[in-house]
């Protein structure tokens, strides 16, 4: 089965904004099992009347998002409609439902969006005005959906994804999905090349994580797919489903009502910036310090003197005390430090990515982990850092031994 | 003038990851005068000879980046050949470029790399080993780019614009930068399309700013549309060139070898977190404090009891206290702190968007201010929150009033 995919609107191909939909799309359809043979993004012009002309000679399905608002510049219903060889018609649904969302102002501008090509089905649209809508251009389905992508995403999930399954006869293609921390999006591709080829798969970087998924042949089949990547990679890498670091660790210090501190150097406050980015987070999260100058690290967190002219401030000790002087300042029950080299110069003659963490827990001995990160850059190094500590805080919280855990990680 | 574009990769149609070449190439192409009438992305598969045809039959300029790897997937240097009607044949510079760079390697698959079109003339590649080409196919201008950005970018700003505005024949445009503050980028469409409707513009969301171009017409009409617009955002919001509010900050730090500190409520270490972003910035901050929980403020920062008690978390004398605290305990020269409310939930009564920021120096009377941002979700209220603080301070070091500045502020 091929598909093709239009995105319309001029602040497309002026570059004023990126679109964000065929992607979304692409990687949908091809999980379905669909060969997406071309994407073209055209201003609202009205020359999707030609190219849609083409793309339905050699599609089976062409999806079209945008050109569905209520201006004149909307051209996309009318050029399917006159692709299907239908008339608009005015669809008794889309009309109730836009008198139902607009009220009068619905026998403005905004009536053309009750107007879908004759024959064809309407599609709700639960955050907008437009409808989508489908059926058929000969022998080509034709999905039409608007192009905000907060519009578009639900439709397409709730919808679209079911009807293509249904309308192209597509067989079942089971499908797990992962979550894999720490490791590049490069190389954990190179890493999967390298444990199987012949599955279907995919990636998908997402800030602090990356998603990993696996279609095809047998659950069996998968399971020792990823098994075999996990073995590579090490403990606490490779999760079931889609979860997070920063969601790990909340669970973990929600189940318990336990409280969080943070003391940061290297990373300079995204540790804290995380811990509090989601809401409700004072239920856990007490507070942080960054500790940037060795002079903070000394007079605010107490780190000894004779710590930092000993053994420097990127070194276990310093780790180790950053992490119970924060927890002694705030009171929590439990605190994480980071003192690193994030680059781009060494410091204290240690290489650029070398992290030290230490965890410390009220009644519980501290615990120190050294990480060698490879250099991608001073934001990367940060990143994994942080990502690194919200793991491994939440392996010690749960009585596991993070420098155990963190000996076995490869690739990071 | 009319181009099309044709960014070529299976992991582009297959949803792996996202195109962001066509997007700056048409933008660029935008602001040249050129429209760009079609951008398609195309897997490795060959399809790129049809569409190629078919695009130089309508086009003045077609651009394609990706496909000229060294492996047998990269079709794209064929289609052109053969599109153009020429012989592929070895480049002497291409090659000797291989050889420097690949040495003995240069023999194998990626000699490939230095074959282009008779006729054609090479594009240097200084961060990969495909270089670029160009020459026409009939009387339409071809360009061939490789497909990673940081490859294809120079090319694109170092020698595809400049050689596209003199084989087109352009006429030069004028064109000026600016960088605007807090305002929503569709809010400040909005306002731009009430101070002018006529010269060509755009934005472009830059995280934690909004870069606006104005073009065409004369500099005393582009700088008269700026200066209403200005005048309708307040001071320091629309600056002039590509600059941030961090790096405005900085510049004031350092031109004064001055250093620095925060105190955070709301923002949870997002300031601190930039403020130790860039290498280097050890040389002007010291440290911050995220005080999430109010017992922080007062037994880390000093807040005094009276204070929560009688004005609440959220007030200027909380922010004033909070920043006069890390003052003291980090000895920086200047601190900022910021009390508020992220949401989505009102806090002590007071909205979602409610900030406190206060500005504190040694020998210096501190400084508060009351900002009510808009909602739009958490992270934005934070951003702005952030963004805010940075530019008051560098006034307030420069011995402006930010409470004056701030309260001059409209469409936060």
């Amino acid at each position: 089965m091929k598909a093709s995919i239009i995105v319309i609107g001029t602040e497309l191909t002026r570059g004023i904004i990126q679109d964000r939909n065929s992607s979304l799309i692409s990687r949908e359809l091809t999980h379905l099992g669909v060969h997406v043979s071309e994407i073209v993004a055209l201003p609202d012009d009205g020359t999707i009347k030609s190219v849609l002309g083409a793309l339905m000679r050699s599609s089976d399905l062409v999806v079209i998002t945008g050109g569905l608002g209520p201006t004149s510049d909307d051209m996309t219903r009318y050029a399917i409609a006159e692709a299907a060889g239908r008339d608009l018609v005015r669809d008794g649904k889309c009309w109730d439902f836009l008198l139902s969302k607009l009220g009068e102002k619905a026998y403005g501008a905004n009536s053309r969006q009750a107007m879908i090509p004759e024959g064809f089905s309407a599609i709700a649209n639960r955050n907008g005005t437009a409808p989508g809508f489908y059926g058929y251009g000969g022998s080509t389905l034709l999905v039409s959906l608007p192009g905000p992508p907060r519009e578009m995403e639900p439709m397409l999930y709730e919808s679209v994804l079911p009807l293509v399954k249904e309308k192209l006869d597509l067989p079942d293609v089971e499908r797990d999905e992962y979550t894999s921390f720490i490791t590049a999006e490069a190389k954990l591709e190179e890493l999967y090349g390298s444990v199987d080829p012949e599955l279907d798969w995919g990636t998908r970087f997402q800030d602090y994580r990356i998603s990993l998924y696996v279609s095809g042949k047998t659950k069996t089949l998968r399971d020792e797919t990823v098994a075999r990547l996990r073995k590579l990679v090490g403990v606490h890498r490779i999760e079931d489903g889609q979860v997070d670091a920063l969601g790990i660790l909340i669970s973990t210090l929600e189940s318990r009502g336990a409280t969080v501190s943070a003391a940061e150097s290297c990373t300079g406050g995204l540790a804290s910036e995380l811990l509090t980015s989601r809401p409700g987070s004072s239920r856990y999260m007490l507070g942080s310090v960054t500790s940037y100058a060795p002079s903070v690290k000394r007079d605010v967190l107490g780190v000894k003197e004779s710590t930092i002219e000993r053994y420097g401030t990127v070194s276990a000790k310093c780790a180790i005390e950053m992490a119970e002087g924060v927890l002694r300042l705030t009171g929590s029950d439990y605190s994480l430090s980071v003192t690193g080299v994030a680059g781009p110069d060494t410091d204290e003659g240690k290489a650029v990515g070398t992290v030290h963490l230490a965890f410390a827990g009220r009644g519980r001995e501290t615990s120190s982990v050294l990480l060698r990160f490879s250099s991608w850059g001073r934001d990367s190094i940060r990143r994994k850092a942080v990502v690194s500590a919200f793991l491994l805080l939440s392996a010690y919280i749960d009585g596991e031994d993070p420098a155990a855990i963190a000996g076995g990680w490869e690739y990071i």
